[in-house]
């Protein structure tokens, strides 16, 4: 932590200000899918699956390169009162939809399509049960899930022997500014009262793949900026640890 | 088993005709919900949440009676081949429907809407693995869910002291005739083989509360309906079992 | 009649518990289809047109088999009270699907496609005018509109001559227990009071193809579906008299 | 008929130019509906049916004043190529709005809403069989039931006994230029052949309240206008007649 | 003016019954379309953009003929209080389906379609501030976009040198009943109070394309729906010349 | 400009990579509206009104707070190539409800909804032509729209008039590395080469209120991010200078 900043503690699970929640990957949880992780941050709990196609979407094919994209959603009953289903009400909400790009576009940015081929990877992030992070967990474990349907690809001849799709891996962290202190990986009830609210997505390697910084209650000046950016890159630094146990395990 | 068809065996995962898979029971597994159950028929894993709610929709009150309904959902990737989200293809299908209407009725026909008191218990139950029997295992997993949803709301005095809600148990399970054998708890590759199909939603008492055959591939007559409904009374008195002992657990 | 429940009457139509109420087809009502019948059940009227298509849709085609499907619907005074229509509704409901769904298995069950050949058939059942058992005046009426089409497919050549893509006929009837008393083709006033209502479709040879058995006010025994089955295929072969006569007329 | 225009004949069905198709009106045919008629253009074929509910929508209440709307379809097949049911599709289209507003417009334009007094008439036109001219034969029709309708809220005494709400009668037909003639009530096969389209709704007194003329294929000028609007006022005429003979039967 | 009825003034404007409000087209108004013009009836203006694709739809493709369509919205806050967005109810209302048909209609009445060649032109007329006529602005408006549009791609090279796809200008006027007097071009104020309202879609030539004529509040006579047609005809006599004027300058 | 990354030209419109382009700003540009702008960065040209209700949403009401809310959408030929109407697909896209819910977000940001009171502020945004930096022209314009809007509802006394609800102003800009460059407010043809893009939502105070970057290409370090940023602070405080000369204005 570079920032000079108040980092007063004890937070109400009694974590430090720079503490991730206990972190586990379960990963092959799914008996049916090409890479599957049930990741929890804390109480979060998201299932991710990746689906691999060989082939591509018609409007892409031909051109010798693939597709990775992401659907991300909720159970009804993941959050603390049950929301109706989206397919209930027949269309896919804003929060929703942002997400699922937001998850896509991370992973794409790991990913070297011209290595993986005209093949397709959809990856699933469904929450089971929600308690603040659930698209930064939905990411992490998303990156898990994809670099095992990619191994099955290869396995099946659908990706060459050589080619390395994977150009680096992949994990996200929100952050946030809770009573004037810049936190690190809000629980539910830290994010409801942070003035600032960031989600990070940092590549293995350490480079920037998303900073999506909203100022909830009040703006936010540089320094506050600064020292949320530190604590995301030395969040995410702990979760490429974790990432790459899980892949070697 | 009291009918003379042939009950040859093995079955590909060596079970006996009138055997069900393995049932297990996580009871309590949401930490968000007044009562929920994650439970498998084999690889099937379904999660059962029950959501209470003080109060019943508007066309209802002032009746003193309350409402138990039920929602069915796969997970995209619970099955063999990834399937499109409802939500995104922006309408329910018929199959999703028509399974939520069942398992609502199932419910419904062992609540007491008089003793639950103007009170709505919603069952979602979320299909995270499929591999034949999602349906049945939905019903019998929603029972233990509905039970203890039940006891949270005479908990919180919302259900009378003295109020029994819950006049009987409910537990279903699918039966069918495969290769001209009747045959309990049909798993996926049964399933598609199957002449009849047959799902059975019977009482702890015994009594029937749904009866659903269906020939898939050819037409059964009265002495396979008797068969398959006996071995469905058989299996879903084991079930009972398993839901007594898990809500006693 | 085989069974020990107690069949007392009179019906509020006169009818005995185990008597149909007047049936009539109308068979070519339609000047446009291939296929077409007008059936009553009472006062309960369903239009059925069956429209033959040369063809399979795509994901079919080159398999050498037909195929067979069905959509239900209700005018929207069909009934007493005016329901909205589901076209501005924007979505089908899950009965209406649950409807189709049944008529089109039942009309399957008795087609073999490959004698049918790569011919599309689609039967629609528009509900004209409801009294209770719409579901199985469609299927009985639109057995009659799909023979008919199928005739009108091997005159045209589109089926071979020596073709018999009808291997049996179908028909079904709703029974019910209604003030203890099981009862053969309830009406409306009858079904609203029922305690369980069964729908049974079955074969002009006596097979069953569907049985969809619910407890709507109470679970039911075996001896009671018993008793219910066996009125179920004393009206279905009534059914099927009725059919035959209409066809050779 | 008063302009010079070439009346030569015959047409494909014998009928002179402007003469209409065998009109025939079975009023009552709906045992359900306050007011209904399955009226006939020739081989056009519409089921009226008038739902009367006494009150009006909030956004109308204490006005003092009743409304009438009307929706229009099509069965699937009553045409002849099968088209797929607009609640399938899920969505209702351009040309069904448009007709549903004008049947609405239409009756509304003979009704004195302050006499009918808080009440909603829903008049629902269903074409069973299409052979042109469904959307004039649905307004003639729809003038039937709800005529009776009306009658019927007499009765109940929902709208008062000295009362007037019908203040004129309404009837429609459609018009055309057909390969140069101006032509009455056109058939299917002389709707698609007419270089100009036109549908004329007329009172009782002989007052336009819609005129919609549309050239298909040319544009038409002021001589052909005139012709085909004689014809319009001559063939609601007749209509006008043979609806007061079905109200009196 | 040929007939005998009233012609009162002043209107709330200053005009004379038969007077146009001012008129002015920004031809080119757009950087992107192939056609385009930014249309103002008084107060009321709409921006019309026509878009050239070469090739038609897969069900025209190889016919030798080209499409013609229109889409008509409205801002939200185009009108006095905001309305709903149709794209967030999910929906089309049936007005605006009614009033793109009318457009897509006038536009392809004088376009010969074998000239064209198969090419698709969509008109999109978006309504960015509404007081009344803004469906005969649109036409209108589109008519000089169409025109722009033709010629790009006749200097694309996508329709033949010689090619003459435009076989007529047309414009479009709204007229009604006002107090008993025929008015020109109705404002807001005087639509909302007119008893009779037409909107009259004419050629350069003089020849009728629609004439849409909707008694509002009272049935109109034959002498009113003359002096209606006389004031549109002179309307668009007017729109005419200043289209011409628009497309040369 | 405070880093050190290279700053190489010219750009292809000829700026400097720390120049926006040219800006204008139409303030009341609807009569409609109670405040709106046609605000245009170079060719990019939204149209932003803002709609002012009296009263707020039922769930919110009784809390003495207000409500500002935005949609933004695209003309269907705003763009290079026509896109379809989200109205006619029935649902709207990820990307429209992203940026809706940003610019409602940001805006929200500077207003003091206490103050507001039981008022509810519906902002438009509807880009007319489009050039790269919709999103940022639009909440640069809305910012002017809600001012107005809120003179308006002082003027008519819905917001007292010692109340103060603009707590500060608020302008965006876009950024983004391309070639290699850090560059200022990128138009369409730089959009699609930027490695890296980023919309910064600044007040005028100089505190953010979003930060939203996305490494399209290339993930990015945390030297380029801070390049980025103040160029966007830069651009912004040009912004915010000319919203107070059009408000002045």
């Amino acid at each position: 932590m570079t920032n000079a900043l108040p980092i007063i503690a004890p937070r109400k699970d009694g974590r430090a200000s720079d503490e991730l929640r206990a972190v586990t990957i379960e990963r092959g949880w799914s008996e049916q899918a090409e890479g599957s992780a049930l990741i929890s941050f804390g109480r979060t709990k998201v299932l991710c699956t990746a689906s691999f196609t060989n082939g591509v979407p018609r409007w892409m094919s031909g051109k010798g390169k693939g597709w990775v994209t992401a659907e991300y959603a909720m159970l009804p009953r993941s959050t603390n009162d049950r929301m109706d289903r989206e397919s209930v009400k027949g269309r896919i909400g804003g929060r929703t939809h942002e997400i699922s790009r937001l998850i896509g576009r991370s992973l794409r940015a790991v990913v070297d399509m011209k290595s993986l081929g005209e093949n397709t990877i959809v990856i699933d992030c469904d929450v089971l049960q929600a308690d603040g992070g659930t698209r930064t967990a939905a990411i992490t474990g998303a990156y898990v899930a994809l670099a095992d349907a990619l191994e099955w690809g290869r396995s099946k001849r659908f990706i060459g022997q050589n080619a390395k799709p994977l150009i680096d891996s992949v994990a996200a962290v929100s952050v946030g500014i809770v009573g004037g202190v810049p936190m690190l990986d809000l629980a539910y009830t830290e994010d409801v009262r942070a003035d600032t609210d960031m989600n990070v997505v940092v590549t293995g390697r350490g480079l920037f793949v998303e900073v999506q910084g909203t100022a909830e209650a009040a703006p936010f000046d540089r320094r506050e900026l600064d020292a949320l950016l530190d604590l995301a890159v030395g969040g995410t630094s702990t979760l490429t640890e974790l990432q790459l146990a899980s892949l070697r395990g």
